[in-house]
């Protein structure tokens, strides 16, 4: 159990920022890619307190980790540990609080986020 | 004169993605930085048309190019030439169309990007 901890190497320190000290720049960083826009969206839809595991992304699990953490360590959702797993919440009101409407614009904005994740099929460039 | 032309070198193709073509991702990623963030204020707040050396900004002349480049590559501003001066006004249809109540929120939120882009002073980290 230990050795898992271990291995989850860069999930154990689960750091967030406080709740008056999100920076726009983090979070818009972290909403300016497709795959964590899913996670955001996802959230909001009422997939609150979710396995990481329990998303369905198309990218490795190493990927899908390190998306969570850029979304965490902006202060866009918040992260615990249950047993072996980590469960993620939307931190729906530090953002509302913080950046007024911004949440809800990138979220209305997401349908083309859901094509711009998935694997690419038809629609050459 | 086209001595200064091939100097200006990244300006002479002013390219600009289309109406409908704007990227959440690119139009996010854009304004996830204070100097850029104050570039769209002032357009916002009617600079419009004004050329890139008549902001004040905090940054170098190649700083300040390099902001407006990626401004415009994303869609968030229109850049034209008038006579040796670059001239950018703010997309603001083709955005509120594409990412409706986007712009708004990242401008409400845009008080922390003046402080954040102003010449560290004082509040030491």
């Amino acid at each position: 159990m230990d050795d898992t901890e271990v291995r989850e190497g860069i999930m154990r320190t689960l750091e967030h920022p406080a709740t008056g000290e999100l920076s726009l720049d983090a979070v818009l960083a972290a909403l300016a890619d497709p795959v964590r826009r899913t996670i955001v969206a996802q959230l909001a839809a009422g997939h609150e307190d979710q396995a990481c595991l329990a998303f369905d992304l198309p990218v490795s699990k190493s990927t899908s980790t390190h998306h969570f953490r850029v979304l965490r360590e902006a202060g866009v959702i918040r992260q615990r540990r249950a047993g072996t797993a980590i469960r993620s919440t939307l931190r729906r009101e530090d953002l509302d609080a913080g950046f007024p409407g911004l949440l809800d614009a990138v979220l209305g904005s997401t349908s083309d986020a859901a094509s711009d994740a998935a694997p690419e099929t038809a629609s050459a460039g």
